[in-house]
């Protein structure tokens, strides 16, 4: 089949293409706060109807939580399985938001378009790039270019904790030839990238409690245990002075950086200072002696998300709180095992407590680095439809981030994934003001088309 | 002039005095949220009123923040001031209230009746014990037993910014034999207590601040410095092994304790076991080595009263914050200077900052420790009244809160100052379901007719 057409189809039909994904935007799919589950629900919805305007058969899924939609269309070829999801972060701290983050919008900014919303960069935005070359294959030659399984999730934001019981209860189903998820980005703003390794997440929330209420600091202080104290000297604790975490057994499973990968990743002449300096920062705050790409691509973590504990309105209020909580994450490489290192945390934790202190753990989901193996065909393919559609050659790359899907699949499935996105560094995902540039999703779409299209030769 | 039938009237009025007292609690004169500004001003209207309405000439007297109440009642004998604050503390967590704050009401609790609402105890509750002991006077011998001031404020438990300059700029007014302060607590609950050392305070915040926004904690973990790991470790550096300060400096000022004193706290026999216990607590937290009693009315403290930065709202969000923050208060005692210590903590948290993080400071109120000088004929006089009306013996005995005033009264006015209250350690002032027992307030309302009666024989 012809990819011509295809990519004039798409060019021709990119505004209906935003104003599509403008209406997903606009719905608040916030997986994390149940506040927000009916809305998840109408996200899905969205998606199995513009899936069925263009003739795919998708349903929704019930799971425990929030639903999946899986569509499946026949075809030749190879069996491809896309995946993206349709929930987004929370938009806290609103002030920060210069428009309304669930009424998107085109803007024009640093001299591009963008397309402003949450969700609009992750990933609402990346996974309607697919849906999108899909569409324009389908309207040129009544099918797609091979056969293809649809998989949204809609709790990526919120530790997919339905998707590996999901998984495995419809393993033959979801079973295909390779994955393709996009939820990346490309390696600064020309460069387009296929990720072979990610970092695994693990999340923890402990609540320190000392006292049975809120205590006066004059009649208390400096008898009582204070929470706040506690609670600091804990984190303070965990790491050392050159940055590396002091958990027991924390680096058990961290490999070496191949050199081979090294100098890989070295010949991408990664402009460490803009990518700091564009956040306003300029020194590494990490390990000694390790470069930030190295750091991010191929280095476990252990960053504090929340602390919250005492008085923190308006003003001053001298209180000895009874409770002081922790939101902390964990960035996981190599083999590094998310069971052991929570129990290590936990019982650090635990050693570190006064008498009269108790912790309560919450914990949330748990899971290790990935690292793909690029031997299948639809690497390669993938690179040169790649480098065709943009100006620089597509890279093979790390990421600091955690997409614990693409080790499910391998895992779960035995299928190897392939992870191919194209937000850019200051999209803002997590934070006030996300965007997506209207060339990300531009190009994303005739990337995707041109990525089938190899695939199929 | 007789005290019989003044405490026979206090008896035959309480229910209408619990009733009075029931209005001024409704009122929600929360003075360090600006949003409550209006309600202060209705708390000062309401006492104007109501010593009005007992002939006592009295005028709202406006500040650059709430307003002072000031009266004055000719007569003869010595000149007494006395003092009482009808702000409050805010509520939060207003979750963890059994009744709404500000609908207060009278309950039996632990066998007793009491008085619960915000302000009941602290301290709307115990400056309307001095007012109703006036009241009963005035009813019987249509006089007061001597000179009296009223001199009421609406910042205390915010700092009281307006205080010092409205003491400055009407010394010669204010200016009174002796000034009675009704803010404190029986020393446990059948004691009555006369003040005569009060800890100083001290009021930081401190924001810390990296990048110029919230950071993607896969993106940027492990090479953007994180706010919270920074603040963190400079709450935990403030504090050594053995509990003590590590600010330098902190212990310039601060005496041994008299062996004097000592002896005489020692013979109070105070229930250090109880005083924890009544919290859920059961070991001292200070420094090793010092008695609870020791620590709380002769050691200064370094407490963190809040902390905040993050993700703090329901689930998990990996972000690394662009600011955490933190509001810290230092209880000090003998000459310990409160602006050499800001500066000395100022200092340590700026040694504190990495590369790319920059502190803003908010300072709140600043006042030094203060010892009473009980010389004064009246101490000894309030001792016997008090003794009188309660089962045990009146002490003298320390108080580890902190009453800028009382210094001020000495600096500014040359006044001399008596602290007598009715408060219980169980009173959850500050905290949720403050309450006030209903005997505080009567026996409190006899106890000040007693002392205004023992202070002009």
């Amino acid at each position: 089949m012809d990819i011509t057409p295809v990519l004039d189809q798409i060019d021709a039909d990119l505004d209906n293409a935003l104003d599509r994904l403008l209406e997903l935007l606009r719905i608040q799919s916030i997986s994390t706060d149940p506040a927000y589950a009916d809305a998840c629900q109408d996200a899905a919805n969205w998606l199995v109807k513009d899936l069925a305007s263009m003739g795919i058969a998708a349903e929704k899924r019930e799971t425990p939580g929030h639903p999946m939609v899986v569509g499946h269309v026949e075809g030749e070829g190879p069996h491809v399985l896309f995946y993206g999801h349709y929930d987004v972060q929370p938009v806290d701290p609103l002030d920060l938001w210069d428009s309304p983050p669930f009424e998107p919008a085109i803007e024009d900014y640093n001299g591009a378009k963008v397309i402003r919303g949450r969700g609009s960069s992750d990933d609402k935005g990346q996974l309607m790039t697919f849906v999108e070359a899909c569409r324009a294959w389908k309207s040129q030659h009544g099918t797609l270019p091979c056969k293809i399984t649809f998989f949204f999730e809609g709790e990526e934001e919120s530790g997919s904790p339905s998707l590996v019981p999901f998984m495995q209860e419809n393993a033959e189903e979801l079973k295909s030839d390779i994955a393709l998820i996009c939820d990346t980005g490309l390696f600064q703003s020309k460069t387009p990238a296929i990720i072979t390794t990610l970092r695994g997440l693990l999340g923890q929330e402990v609540k320190i409690r000392a006292a049975d209420k809120d205590l006066h600091s004059g009649m208390f202080g400096g008898v009582a245990m204070n929470p706040i104290r506690v609670l600091t000297k804990i984190v303070a604790g965990l790491h050392d002075d050159i940055g590396r975490v002091t958990l027991p057994g924390f680096y058990d499973g961290v490999p070496e950086l191949d050199p081979e990968i090294a100098a890989q990743w070295e010949a991408l002449n990664f402009d460490h200072d803009a990518f700091l300096g564009d956040v306003d920062l300029s020194v590494p705050a990490g390990e000694k002696g390790r470069s930030p790409l190295e750091m991010i691509w191929s280095q476990p973590t252990c960053e504090p998300n929340g602390i919250i504990g005492g008085y923190t309105g308006d003003g001053f209020k001298t209180v000895l709180p009874a409770e002081a909580s922790l939101k902390i994450s964990f960035r996981l490489v190599g083999n590094q095992d998310p069971i052991k290192i929570r129990e290590s945390f936990q019982s650090y934790v635990r050693s570190m407590l006064p008498e009269d202190c108790s912790a309560e753990f919450i914990n949330y989901g748990a899971s290790g680095g990935s690292a793909m193996s690029t031997d299948h065909p639809a690497f390669e393919q993938a690179r040169r439809a790649l480098s065709d559609e943009w100006p620089e050659a597509a890279a093979f790359a790390g990421c600091g981030g955690s997409i614990p899907i693409a080790g499910h699949f391998k895992d779960i499935l035995g299928t190897d994934a392939m992870l191919i996105g194209f937000a850019k560094d200051d999209d803002q995902i997590h934070s006030p003001n996300e965007k997506y540039d209207v060339e990300s999703f531009h190009k994303g779409i005739r990337s995707w088309a041109r990525i089938l299209h190899a695939m199929t030769q």
